[in-house]
């Protein structure tokens, strides 16, 4: 019988949450719930999750013309698994553990709330049968995805990611700069810590900095390596790492703009990539260090790490390659051998 | 037997014209060109598009990885029509003759290259059996299909037209303005004839601006009806026209950005929309003059065009409502009725 | 002697009416208001302009090294005049008559606030003496600059105007959009009311957008004159008229960028612009139908607005050609003949 | 008697320079040369600057009513010192051997044109009586004002700068992206090489990135120290250093809109910002390593030091406190102590 999982918040993360569990054939989506009746409380209808949303907000969804299956309480009790697509700070977590609901939250929460960050490649196993879990955030999902295995073959000795962030998703008109670098004045950011609660002990410095685009934030990232290793090298270890694309300047993708372009032609849902994504001929190694600059799309790449989050939980499967893979072809994402 | 389509030019409306081609079950992609060996070029491979290119580039292609089927001349003796895809001038249309092969062309071109102007509500009848003919530009192509359903209901006395336009496609990284208004300084701009070049006679005049967006274009339209009608009249005629969308600043929809959300919502190929969109919100009549907004996506809405223009050249289908419905169908257009 | 004015709010438009009003010989600031210790309350100690702001955070700015003068009160009770620069709907009104204190509002409060809308062209005579009145806003303070003239030699039958916005301010980098147009769904908009309560009873419909730009509204108008007239006679009864100025596309100034540029080789302080600004290639006179684009710098357009309606209510000057040119000269606006 | 001085080009950085130059006591303008009659050569003439042009293209400036004085070469020949302020590989180093003309080039050119690359606080004497000199580009001034007095003071073991590029000048509106992060793809970048230009050896790697805004490019600098050093030792030895500027985030300058805000308030020409810019709290040192962001006026920041540059170059004066004094405080930059 397939996992049951709901969606608490069905807006730019939790909207792409149903749709890739949907696409899983070992879960379903029992609901997902919305505060207002707008044009993504519609999308969910014609996809045909149940909607549920409190009984406060039901009225206004009546008027439009749809009808709520029920309250967020109705629909945990359906639930298997819930996934917190909920604004930072929401604080459900008194509302799931009173359902005894499992519950997976996004990168918004800080690690305390759960006691346990999740990647899937790198702590798959801690998260079997595990009541709670927080995904970190995307621009942390994007650093441990090709730190990890360069931990692992190489050795890093100090990392220095500066983050150079999109400023609002596409979606969101209402927020700036539309003409203005904003530098976050307190350095290194927080990002570092929150790699440090998947990877502990990675020594790693981080700098952000927010910019008028809202597609994909960049990282310009230079890393101590332990050991010896040439540029090519590197890009053999990542090609072997889940959940990476290598892009070429040559080819014509020089900027984000490319990037979701090629997303597009891919016919990914939603134009989305759920792979972090390094630029080859930016790699570069010398004399010990290695510099890489990597995109991440801000609305996608962690939504893979939800799905097998819910697997490891559940304990659908103990083995985390079989996990990512399953996952993966469900998704459309190329696996890595 | 299905039509043989080859695409000139594999670009940004090329390769949306492939696929909607591809889409058809009386038609068939026969083959694309590309001059270089770009990301995109692998797209069409990846599809399974037949590469085409011109001797000179073969070399490069094959550098890559990738083996033309042949040249331009090659593609066009296998096609009964050719999309041409081309930047505006690039002056293919003695190839295309000396191939004896029908030929289409976009909006970049002038009438007179084809002397026969196309949009499948208005014109269908008139490229039955035709040999050349022009799809008008996005931004003429999205004013016929509002302002045709009005002058056939109402009568339309006067039209002005601001166009406030998105100065580069997403995929462009080189064109600005990054912070301006560039209003163009021939007034009334090329627009309004162009638009005469389908709606014979239509009194319009329009005036355009060039903003830094990258996505849709929008047109602030008055227009003086000849008749009486009500707001709910002129929505109730709009409803029963092809290839409209309506959209309200109540859900949530406040600006072109969230409609190019909704279009990714929608699961649409590219996140692309190929029908015009009106705000109900925005659409005002008082005294005779209606006032509206309509947003196009300017990489997509002339691509159903296209698709029905080959289906009147090659005297596939005789009634253009069946032709719409067949194109529409197969793009996942809704239909008005 | 010269007038004693104070600025309640000096941000955005109340440090550049601070810096118009010391301009002037028959005038002077006897103190201005500011809540908060930014660097813009710094900018205005190094001028020389009291600072007043209320007691429950006169602490803030003495932990700074800043000590004020008193409050707004203690300020009002020195001033013949106050200039209000607090965001709209701040409701100092009562405050003010308390003092009893003349006092000119900005465009973002309602015309019924004071009863008088002011344009020195239009109505200077009306605000002898008067108590209070508004300046419009920015938007509406442009169309009036071009239209009054229009009105007063040509007669005008009917108006339709089309404002593409800047959506933020350049030193406001918290609103968006930053990727986006955003219409303003209530058609007409709300600035073709705010025209008439200057120009009484002229036919004028608007239509606003927003667009991702941080300086100057551009505005596309088309106007049905009422008499016969050239293009080459619109350009003669403007260049006769106040605070307009001409820019020509063939000499590089092809959008807002390049007249901002103009603005800082000018040597105006903080590079702005008070002057309406028209591309002479862009008006054209059609069959009694005049087309022109207008730029509008949104900071500083209706600045020496202000300054004159201080010279009329506290009846220092009874003709306006007279203020007019007084405010020009000191500001280095170049006066029309 | 004044220096004499040419200005060979006379766009975004020679209309700086020669207001700079006008602005010394002992120095004038001799002429600048335009190739086309747009608005800004209309600032020269309305300046008073004489102004030169090639034969060929002084029909264009006649036609609209500006008599040039003659050509580049007749310039030369009135002028101690040029300029230079064409577009980069513009070549004229053999007229000006020609005309035994003393030259200095901007940051477009190569190190090896003069052999000498120049910064008033580092090498001044070195460019005493020179015949050639370049002073490096805005960003790598940028980055040896703030590193110069860390290496002399403290040391410096390694640098490590990321730095985010505006993409176009203000005035410039062709060039994109509008919604795109740019990596320059080859890393390191070609600014640590330049830097070491003038600061010889200096241990550094830089990597760049184009972002869509046009004010100010963002430097976040990592520096690992040679000897022990407190934040607050840091910011005493940048407040002893020429042309650096402290802003800080608690005062409202929280990116680089507001400190292009700032420079507006300080009336300066053209709201320039000669110096480099340092968040003050956004200075950390930990453990040797030093952190910090700095914002460049990519428009302005090498101004006075070609200013120096003709002092030293002309041996008007020896040393380089009363040289960088003297120009600083006809430019209205405050000095250092």
């Amino acid at each position: 019988m397939p996992a049951k999982v709901a969606i608490n918040g069905y807006g730019t993360v939790g909207k792409r949450l149903a749709d890739a569990v949907a696409a899983q054939d070992d879960m379903e989506i029992v609901g997902v719930t919305k505060t207002r009746p707008t044009f993504e409380a519609r999308t969910a209808v014609a996809r045909g999750y149940p909607l549920y949303t409190a009984k406060a907000h039901q009225a206004a969804f009546r008027e439009v013309g749809i009808e709520p299956e029920g309250t967020l309480e109705d629909l945990l009790g359906e639930a298997d698994v819930v996934l917190d697509g909920t604004p930072k700070g929401s604080g459900y977590r008194p509302i799931y553990d009173e359902a005894r609901v499992k519950a997976v939250w996004q990168g918004g929460e800080k690690h305390a709330l759960t006691g346990l960050s999740f990647n899937a490649n790198v702590n798959y196993k801690a998260a079997l049968g595990a009541n709670r879990l927080r995904v970190p955030s995307c621009n942390t999902t994007g650093l441990i995805r090709t730190l990890y295995p360069l931990q692992s073959r190489f050795g890093v000795e100090n990392v220095n990611a500066v983050m150079v962030r999109r400023a609002a998703d596409p979606g969101d008109t209402t927020r700036g700069p539309i003409n203005a670098i904003v530098p976050e004045l307190r350095v290194p950011s927080h990002h570092g810590p929150d790699v440090r609660s998947v990877l502990e002990g990675l020594p790693i410095q981080t700098i952000a900095l927010k910019v008028p685009t809202t597609m994909m934030h960049v990282h310009a990232v230079t890393v101590d390596l332990e050991g010896e290793a040439t540029t090519e090298e590197v890009l053999e270890v990542w090609r072997g790492a889940p959940r990476l694309r290598f892009v070429r300047g040559a080819e014509g993708i020089t900027s984000t703009a490319q990037i979701m372009e090629l997303a597009r032609d891919l016919q990914r849902p939603r134009s989305d990539l759920y792979e972090i994504v390094v630029w080859e001929e930016g790699v570069h190694v010398q004399n010990h260090t290695l510099y890489y600059f990597q995109a991440v799309h801000q609305e996608a790449d962690v939504i893979p790490e939800n799905v097998d989050a819910i697997r490891a939980m559940l304990e659908m499967e103990s083995e985390k390659d079989r996990s990512i893979r399953k996952t993966d072809r469900a998704l459309g994402i190329p696996t890595s051998d």
